[in-house]
This record gives structure tokens, C-alpha cells and sequence, in this order.
């Protein structure tokens, strides 16, 4: 069975490991799977080719025989339930962490993401302090709740989780302001991700897809 | 085994069944399971008793045998696991419907969800127009991708899903809006969701409840 993903020909976060296959290779590194990867180009993305696979233009992808997934938080479900390392086996506590799956991907990224698109897209616009303003507050309610929540345990639910991996992958997003500094125990949780051998491998091998592109120019 | 789930003792939204309760109701009801609601005030979302159910201070919650749960995507992926009706059986049929369970709530949602924020909150500031805008063409361009995927199909990925039961949701929160008159085929989509017994079930379930507390003003 050989497992295809796809990714950005030349990820514009320039190789951070922001883009959403990393999330992807991360679950796969932690299952213990070797995988190809697609590199796709922007134009690629949006051509009837890709759309086959991903109706909204976007990576990643996942293809495994005959089966093609799009969605990352579907990818790394779809992962976990086949190997060990990423879903409890006894069926409360995997119901547990599914949930931590969807708190990460519907509760905690949209307002990070709608804070991250206005800095980028609003910057200039006279109104743009005010908005950022309230998306930030609504940013930091997620963000205490989680910390709250978390307190002084290591995973969110027991043993390290799919539900933290994306948890993990969502406040890496975070990066960009020091939001988090205000959160120790939420920046201490990133970290403990950050640090995870199969974090580290799939790090470098999205890192390596950008460096490799910018040689070329 | 008891289901008992958690609404609005007074929904925000005058019964017309946009709070989460109803997608949880809704899966209860297509898969045949009776429940139990608490109701709950806007105070006691924020209380510890209630926090300790859902870390986010939301609901609705899904308590069941000693389990609990909360997100609403966790919740009716883990009715749609336990009852037919709702997942496919065969194993690459059920990992695209479950495609469809995080497409309805990652990509889809947040676009809709942040535009009507706006319209809620920014209506009367000087840059809500050319906000609106902005925020109304990210829709538009999920509603456009969405409608060429589905084409004339009846539902999104072969029989009826958990996935088009989120979707249906999520596409209903535009119903203060015009804008799915653009899109002829996800409109009927819509409408075919809406006819199903098990949703009418579920509506009038939770209508009952704000007529209810409405007549005790």
C-alpha cells in the first residue's frame, strides 16, 4: 500500500511548517508510515486535475489504494484509526480524544485563523486596530479556556493524541505574535509537540521541499 | 443507556434551529435513539458544573453511560459510529463521508459563521460594506466550489450521510441571507435535508422548547 499526499511545489510560509500537510506528514511519522508526496503548484491546484481530489483547490490530499481523502482533519482521523500511536484503543477514551480532533479544527482555529488573515489582508486600512482589536479578544477567550482546561497535564486527554497533534498544529499558528507568552502552560504544551521525533522528521521534510525550490531559482 | 444532551434554555435564535442542539437532535433522530435534554441558561454555560462538561462553556454536551462529550462534530461522528444510518459500512465509502463530516465544519463554516458575525456586530460602522464584501466573496467562493461538486447529485457522496446532515446545517445558518438563491442546486439540497422526517422531528423538538419558554414570559 503505498500512500500519496500532496503539498505546495513552494509553501508560502516558506518552509515554517504551517501549511496543512505538515499535519499530515506529523500523523504519519507518528504511525510509522512512509508516504510520497505531490508537489503541486498554485495553478496546479486549482486545475480539474486536483479538483477531482479536492473540490476546494487546497492540499493536502491523501491517496492510498483506490481510496482519496481530502481534509485534514479526515487525513489524520483516517490515519488514526488504522495505526497504533494517535487514538486511544478503549472506546471512551478514543471518543475523548476524537473530540479534542474537532475542538482544535472548530473551536480553536477559526478565530486564530480569521485574526491571522486580517493582520495579513487588513494591515493599512484605518479600521484595521479596531478589528484586529476584537478578533484578537476573541482569540484569547479560546485560548484561556484551553489553558484552563489543560492545566499542568502534559496532553489534553491522557496519552499524547491525534487531538493534540492538531491542537499542537493549530496554536503553531500562533507563531507570528507573542500571544502566547501570556499562556506558559499552552506555550509549554506546544512545545512538548514541537520536540516529538515525528514531529521533528516531518518538520524537516516539508522544510527540505521548500529549501530545495528556492535553490532552483 | 440514557442520551442526555444539553440546549438553550432560551435559544438566541427564536427556535428556528440554528444552535448546535438541533445537529445532535437531528443524528439522534435519524438514528432512531431517544434523548433527554437539560436545559441550560446563558449563566450556567459559564459555571464550573457546566465546564467541566464542555471546557469551551457551549453546547450542546453529550453525556451517555459515563462518557461525555462536547463539540457537536465529535458528538454526531460518535452517533453516526454507534447506529446505522448515518456512515456507510464499507470501509472507503465511510472515510469519504467522514470527509464530508470536517469539509461541512472546517471549510465551509467558519467563512459563513465569520460573515454573519460581521453582520451582526459591524452593522453602523463606517468600513462594514467593504468588510461585508470581502467576507461575502470567501462564501461565495466555497458555495460556487461546493455547488460544482455536488452537480445534480441528491446528497454529497452516494446515500445520505453524517456529512450531508452537517452540511445541510451548516448551509442553513445562510437563511437571513439570499445568497444561496445563486446556487439553485445547493438550495434544494438544502430543501431535501430539511423534508427528512428525522429532521422535522428534531425541529419541532427544539422549537417546542423556546415556544415553551416564551409562553412563560
Amino acid at each position: 500500500m503505498t500512500i500519496t499526499i500532496t503539498a505546495f511545489e513552494r509553501s508560502p510560509d516558506r518552509g515554517r511548517g504551517l501549511a496543512r500537510d505538515m499535519r499530515v506528514r506529523w500523523a504519519l511519522e507518528e504511525a510509522g508510515q512512509p508516504y510520497d508526496v505531490r508537489l503541486l503548484s498554485f495553478e496546479a491546484m486549482k486545475q480539474p486535475g486536483h479538483l477531482a481530489l479536492h473540490p476546494f483547490g487546497q492540499i493536502p490530499t491523501y491517496e492510498e489504494d483506490g481510496l482519496s481523502l481530502f481534509e485534514t482533519g479526515s487525513i489524520v482521523f483516517h490515519i488514526a484509526e488504522r495505526h497504533a500511536g494517535l487514538l486511544p484503543r478503549e472506546a471512551k477514551a478514543r471518543a475523548r480524544a476524537i473530540t479534542w480532533i474537532f475542538a482544535a479544527l472548530n473551536t480553536m482555529e477559526p478565530p486564530i485563523v480569521e485574526l491571522e488573515t486580517a493582520v495579513r489582508e487588513e494591515r493599512g486600512k484605518t479600521w484595521h486596530p479596531e478589528h484586529r482589536a476584537v478578533l484578537e479578544g476573541r482569540v484569547r477567550t479560546r485560548l484561556g479556556q484551553l489553558s484552563t482546561r489543560l492545566g499542568a497535564a502534559e496532553w489534553l486527554e491522557g496519552a499524547f493524541s491525534a487531538g493534540d497533534l492538531l491542537m499542537v498544529s493549530v496554536l503553531m499558528r500562533l507563531g507570528w505574535s507573542d500571544i502566547l507568552d501570556d499562556y506558559p502552560n499552552l506555550a509549554a504544551y506546544l512545545a512538548r509537540g514541537q520536540v516529538r521525533p515525528a514531529y521533528r522528521r516531518a518538520f524537516e521534510a516539508q522544510r527540505a521541499v521548500f529549501a530545495a525550490a528556492s535553490a532552483g531559482d
